[in-house]
């Protein structure tokens, strides 16, 4: 069986570019948060873990002395080499349940918004502590396991009689595929509770340094106001934790 | 201001006890969960934080070379010392805010459900961290902050028009105190993210070691039919935590 990749989807593609490029939940909620955990990368090796079009790793490569960006999708690698290549970047088309193809260490390995994507989370998280340097990072965000959650997602949002809005939500012990709709239909995400996540990293050796939440502040939600709804519950959760020595 | 005890209000009191005596969430779900993550405690100091009626202290006491028991209800501690006393337990009235006023040191920091009602909480792990010897652990389970995060806590449990189950929540993001009733209105909890929980524990020095968001089998749920709310969505979360050496 392949893995799944939407992002080769003709329609996803073009929809999701459009996301991107605008005003939206990654650029005013989740990179902020993620940039502001980034620990120091001057003259150290970064892999980026779905890279998608690579906006990333181009920040990275104006220290790092190396950055390796990894990607399912075609579309998204040749949208990068295009767009957003520097001599010290390479990108190559690489499963993230694959690292074991990765013939070396980074010092940190950064990933946006894929790992509930993985189907097999232990042995991605221990293949990332494997291709850690000692004192490496680890830091990825991926859908909060709240959001990630109920199976059934229609009208997730409801409004009791007295006008205030819940976020309804079900499901959380059980763990495993959730068929979504995002743009295309039957996007799949993997559910993992909290305790899975934490317990994985543990037990793979990682020493857990911070956890995040990301919370939009004022003058996001004014430039986009379904923000408002973060404030509820969180859509994504960013993890940082270090191989130590 | 003195500190919130509601465990001495007289109607209070009584529906808790029988609610302790009986086939519940805390004997079926947090119990063992919290049972299967004990460390080796032979020959060892333990601190039960919120000892309540010292059933967990008795428990300890047989194994452990001295036990403290904390507690802010002198009713509960007067249960304790007619009930479940040894002569390696000891029972003090003290507010868990105040651990400042012990002057010795644990291997086992253990608490079950009393660090929700806690104010300052990076003051309490600050305190259990320097109450700990080195390689000590701090076991604790609280409310899960999906469950302590609404405000409005009326028919949390909805049904869809297919039949289908949710759990209704909001205000994550807003942390602070959180009025729940609970035998006698207006119970104050403390709701803090799991983000503030994990950066406290990390803070304060500790290593985190596992997490547990404990889930009720097949047994406990015919035991309990209501447990099965607790596939919905975790009504505790415990976090165990090493002093490393």
């Amino acid at each position: 069986m392949s893995r799944q990749n939407i992002f080769d989807d003709p329609y996803f593609f073009s929809s999701y570019q459009e996301l991107r490029s605008g005003k939206n939940f990654n650029e005013l909620l989740e990179q902020p948060a993620m940039r502001a955990l980034l620990p120091d990368i001057r003259g150290k090796k970064v892999l980026d873990i779905g890279c998608g079009s690579g906006i990333n790793c181009l920040e990275f490569s104006s220290q790092a002395q190396r950055v390796l960006g990894i990607d399912i999708s075609t579309k998204m690698l040749m949208s990068a080499m295009k767009e957003n290549s520097a001599p010290n970047i390479e990108y190559r088309l690489l499963d993230m349940e694959k690292l074991d193809e990765i013939d070396e260490a980074f010092d940190l390995i950064y990933s946006s918004l894929a790992f509930h994507y993985a189907v097999d989370f232990p042995r991605l998280i221990a293949q990332c502590f494997s291709h850690l340097n000692r004192g490496g990072i680890l830091l990825f965000s991926q859908e909060h396991p709240i959001t990630t959650c109920s199976v059934n997602t229609e009208s997730r949002y409801v409004k009791d009689e007295e006008g205030n809005v819940f976020f309804k939500m079900a499901d959380y012990q059980a763990e495993g595929e959730r068929h979504i709709r995002w743009f295309v239909d039957d996007v799949i995400h993997q559910h993992r509770k909290l305790e899975t996540i934490i317990n994985t990293l543990t037990a793979a050796g990682f020493t857990i340094q911070s956890c995040t939440e990301p919370c939009p502040d004022r003058k996001a939600i004014r430039q986009l106001p379904r923000l408002a709804n973060e404030l509820i519950k969180p859509s994504f959760i960013i993890f940082k934790a270090v191989k130590g020595d």
